[in-house]
């Protein structure tokens, strides 16, 4: 499990100028491994596959856990790094914080997403068009994230921006619930990457589309999959691509991926 | 404290085509809350100040903690939010896992970063210029962040990618101090932006200098104030932006921000 693979190539429908294309698109590889202090559990982390012990390391330094001249040995087996320091220290399991971006959980619970959601290509990019409009503080600053709820004729019903991409969506769907507006019609659009985590958020929601200008993960591509979600990635200008379940976007040319 | 400014204004120096300019420049605006399910801590949250009972909601929801249903009620009071369910269901603190950025922690016992390193305007460009030709996983994926580790020549000593921003610097750390490479005068060239936790790690790993081609986050700055780190952003083409401690870089001009 050594791995080296950063990334890797999925089968995709790219849709450009109103013509479709099978194509084999490369991702970007989410990998979990289990960081041990001492033998003692403290986190999971979600990270590309290279320099995990240097990561590990990193890590604990530079959360303020541990000091440089603490460590005795860091070594990777298989999907576990084992850090050691000279005097046993351990940091308990979730007292850690996790900067990085997701913690692998169990999902197997959650319910396919059922919606009879169908939508045009035209639709996709106009929803497209909308993401970054809606985002004056993006303009001035570059460093903001938005996340727009549209209805099936592409009408924005709620922006929210945020530092956080995965803020985004927890402040999109929010909203719909504090305003009982089901979600299973609806288009959520993003500015930022679809990991496992942010996936998971708008399977969760019953969000049947997920539209993003950026990026989309390896596992976020397994978890739409799985879990029925229509998972459309690089949404600019008159082109997308995508991902999962292309049966919800009206295309001409067969929709199955695989 | 229920306020809705997302961004604010900073002072800064921008360099570009060898002049020298002091600008206001907008920032995003990092805030912190305290999430409480039925009066319990779930976790310190960090987010733009914006919608923030709808994203205590969200958050708990997509992350799988709360069905929709179970909630009676979300109520912000200052900095914290209240998310109440009719059965006083709990979260232990921390069992919540974090996907956004960064908690909040103490960093009042952080030593100033110490350095002498000084650098010219032209080596600052040279190093961000390098950034992204050595990602050809960035190249090809687009979901892959660098950073990159230089000498105080602009020599590349070490670049790491990931999905995730945090984690490449981690692995730089780590990297250096597996290798034992001091960092006092080194310059870490990042692709993402820059709010509070990554330029703690910075200043934690005793690093001067922070380039990023991305934006800066306000909390970002405050930070490299307070902890000696000169932090630049939007290092692209001939341009780069000064927002803390910019004496460390030669320009012709009084190098006071404030």
């Amino acid at each position: 499990m050594k791995g080296k693979t950063i990334i890797k190539r999925y089968p995709a429908l790219l849709i450009q100028g109103g013509r479709t294309q099978k194509v084999e698109d490369w991702v970007a590889v989410e990998g979990s491994y289990e960081l041990y202090l001492n033998d003692t559990l403290v986190d999971t982390i979600v990270v590309s596959p290279t320099d995990l012990e240097a990561h590990a390391l990193g890590y604990l330094v530079t959360e303020g856990f541990l000091k440089p001249e603490e460590v005795t040995g860091v070594e990777q087996q298989g999907d576990q790094i084992f850090v050691r320091t000279a005097t046993k220290k351990i940091i308990p399991r979730k007292a850690a914080h996790q900067n990085v971006i997701y913690r692998r959980r169990e999902w197997g619970e959650i319910p396919v997403v059922s919606s009879t959601l169908e939508v045009s290509p035209a639709l996709i990019i106009q929803c497209a068009q909308q993401i970054p409009e809606h985002s004056e503080s993006w303009k001035k600053t570059g460093g903001i994230h938005c996340s727009v709820l549209f209805d099936q004729e592409g009408r924005v019903i709620k922006a929210a921006e945020d530092i956080g991409r995965w803020n985004t969506v927890d402040k999109i769907v929010g909203y719909a619930l504090l305003h009982r507006i089901p979600l299973t019609k609806k288009i959520l659009g993003c500015s930022g990457r679809q990991p496992e985590g942010m996936v998971l958020k708008a399977a969760r929601a019953q969000i049947p589309i997920v539209v993003t200008k950026a990026a989309v993960i390896d596992r976020g591509i397994e978890v739409a999959e799985r879990l029925g979600v229509t998972l459309i990635g690089f949404a600019r200008e008159d082109r997308f691509t995508i991902y999962a379940h292309p049966e919800r976007v009206r295309v001409a040319f067969s929709p199955h991926l695989r």
